[in-house]
Order: structure tokens, then C-alpha cells, then sequence
């Protein structure tokens, strides 16, 4: 079975835990704290981020795009009209562009910040970077949410999902993200009826189920987070 | 012909530029000023960063790493063995794994702090977030420039271009960056030979004069920086 290297909370090994999901592919799951630099995780990536895949072959593959597109590659074929990497050049532009939006943009705006503050730095010693979460950060995070669920609204008045007809990577790395945000606590659902209701209706997944049943060690989820009626 | 909206210190933007140099492909190059969100730019990325591509069909293809896999996906076989994207599983994660690694990690670390503070801060309004340039954040990119020389160094002592035998993305997106840092005088080339004599080999290549020409109004480039023989 492939090995996945990973942080519960850490939004880019959600996504690809998703994508195994979609994919049928089960894979053991190591969790990673990043912030202690091990040596034998810096051999597989020496960027020292989450998530990294290792095949039975000794393949690894590091990062959430290049996994993403080597699943595509080498399984793609097989979800046919389930493919999460749509066929043709639109579709696939489209997909990579809200991959982007949400592994780059979304992140740095609300879940890096906020996973950092909120959670990491607990764990973390004074050397590593922890201590008390700086309020500023989370506050500003907490501002951004809002208006990437209405992009998210906006996209979905138009499309079954985010890129279009089928579900796609662009949706995993979205609920992915919020996920990680709603664990916290932090997304105000209530203001925002369609996003709302397009979690919802990825979040009842059986992709999704694994992601609902993570804990953080003395860190409860917020009181909906495994709520699939919320 | 195609549509490139740039500018001409994006490193992202550099990369795509090389990029199309190497497939000889021409585009009309339109300057962003991404600060300025202008609007019609914002309806070709709502992400509002350049490089955007648009094709004479009208596709438009917003974002370094999607358009890269776009024209590999639609001219790669073309070059035949000159592909920047490798045809093998492992080739392509080795890309792609350092395309992150410059683009994402060299960016955060090193051009985007540079960039921002020393260049475009000179540009923007106050309301735009423009004033002084924070000197320790200078301080810091520039601190962090000398363990991204050695990785190079590191790579080029056992392989021939930095993801292996031939020139691929790699190569033009880690050149795409340092010669952004190049520009403003902040790369120690004198401190790594092997990291410099791959540059010297990039720098050479015909996709890389138009970026030897640019010039940022006002803000003249360190000596060295056309200069073949550095």
C-alpha cells in the first residue's frame, strides 16, 4: 500500500487524502510535524512540507500539484467520466487555475495563518516558533473567509461545481481548505446559503469521512465540524 | 499571435517569457501593474496576477503553472527530446517538484519580498500599500539567496541541467527568479561558482536576451546584469 505523509490539519494533504478517496486508493497515513525538520521526511522532501505520496515502487512524489497531477496521469484514465482533471485544454485550465486560487491564494490568506496561530504554534517550542497566537493574523484570516465563500457562491450559480459539470480537484482543494478553517471554527456559514450548501454536499462524501474523524490532542473540532446537517 | 500580460520583474512572468523563447513561441507582451487591479485584467484573472496568456482563439490561461502545462500538453511533443516536462513519471515529478521549489518556496523567501519592497513600493500609491521598502525584510531575502545558490550548486555536481540530463522548467524557473534578484544586485555570485556557472549557461541561451533588455523606469539594473561574462 502508498505511504502519505501527512499533517491533519495541514489543508494541501487533505486535499490529496480527498483525491485518494475519489480515486478508490487507499495509502497508510504517517503523520508529519513539520516544524521538528526530520531528517528522514527532509530525504523524501527536502522542501519539508506536507503532503508527500511514496508508492510501493519507492516512488515519492512531494507537494499537493505534483501529486495531483501524477494521480492524473497514471490513474486519470480509469475514473473516465469521473475525472477529476477534466479532458479537454478549457477544462483543465480551469481546474489548475481554482487549484491555484485555493492551494496559493486561499492559503496564504486564511488557512496558513490561521493553522499556524491556532494550532502549530502550540505544539511547536520557542526554537521552532511557538508561543501565543498573534491575534492580528487570525483576525485578518477570519476576514478573508467571507468573500472567498461568495466566489465560491458566485461560481456555483453558474456550474454544478466549481469548474464546471463534474466534480474536480478544484472542489477537493476547496473543502479541503475550509475544512481545515471549519475545524476552527472559523467559517461563518450561516452568511452564506450556496456556499453552504455546496460543502454540504461534498462534505457527504464518503471521500470526506476519514477528514471528519481527525482530532488535534487537546483541540476539539468546533461543534458542526463532523455534522453532515449543519 | 498570443497575448502575454506581464511585468517585467514578475519572476513568474519571466518564466513563462523564457518558457514561450524556448518553444519559439512570440507573444505580444502587455504590462501589468497588478497593483493598480485594473479591471479588464481582473476579468482575465480574477486572482490578479500576472502572467496571464491569452491565445489567439481567445483562451485565456492565467498563472506560471498552469500555463506551463498547458503548452507542454499542447506543443511538448514538439520539441521531442528538448521537452522542458519530461515524458517519464519520475522526470515530471523531478520537474515539477522544483518548479514549487522556486516558484513557491524561492518566491516566498526571496523574490516576492525583494520585489515587492525594493521595486514596487516605489510605484504604488499609499493607499495601494507603497512607501519606504522595509529594510528588514530586505535584509532577510537577501540572508536567505545564499542556501538557494547552494541547492543549485548541489544539483548541477551530479546532474547535467537541474532536474537532470536535459534543460527543463526547472532550470527556466529558477533562472526566471534569479535574475529578477540579479537586476537589483542581490545575488553573491562570487560566493558559488557551480551556481554561477549554471547561470552562465541560461544566461547565454537565445529565450533569455529579452530579459537582459528590461529596464524598471528610473531604477537601473546592477552592473552585471547583461553582462555574459559576470
Amino acid at each position: 500500500m502508498a505511504t502519505l505523509h501527512h499533517y491533519p490539519l495541514c489543508p494541501h494533504s487533505r486535499f490529496i487524502r480527498l483525491a485518494l478517496g475519489e480515486f478508490g486508493l487507499d495509502a497508510t497515513l504517517v503523520e508529519e510535524r513539520v516544524w521538528e525538520r526530520r531528517r528522514e521526511f527532509l530525504e523524501l522532501n527536502p522542501a519539508g512540507t506536507t503532503p508527500v505520496l511514496r508508492e510501493d515502487s519507492g516512488l515519492v512524489i512531494p507537494g499537493p500539484g505534483p501529486i495531483a497531477e501524477y494521480l492524473d496521469e497514471t490513474r486519470g484514465l480509469a475514473l473516465a467520466e469521473r475525472r477529476l482533471l477534466p479532458e479537454g485544454p478549457g477544462g483543465r485550465i480551469e481546474v489548475r487555475r481554482l487549484l491555484d486560487w485555493f492551494n496559493i491564494k486561499f492559503n496564504e490568506e486564511i488557512t496558513a495563518p490561521l493553522v499556524l496561530e491556532k494550532v502549530m504554534k502550540r505544539f511547536m517550542s520557542r526554537d521552532e516558533g511557538g508561543g501565543p497566537p498573534e491575534m492580528s493574523a487570525i483576525r485578518a484570516a477570519r476576514g478573508n473567509v467571507r468573500y472567498h465563500l461568495r466566489y465560491i457562491a458566485w461560481l456555483t450559480a453558474k456550474r454544478n461545481w466549481l469548474a464546471g459539470d463534474n466534480l474536480s480537484y478544484a472542489d477537493l482543494a476547496a473543502a479541503a481548505h475550509l475544512s481545515c478553517v471549519d475545524y476552527l471554527g472559523d467559517v461563518p456559514w450561516d452568511e452564506d446559503e450556496a456556499a453552504r450548501a455546496w460543502y454540504a454536499r461534498i462534505k457527504s462524501r464518503p471521500s470526506f469521512r476519514p477528514l471528519l474523524s481527525d482530532r488535534i490532542p487537546g483541540m476539539a473540532p468546533s461543534a458542526h465540524y463532523d455534522d453532515l446537517d449543519f
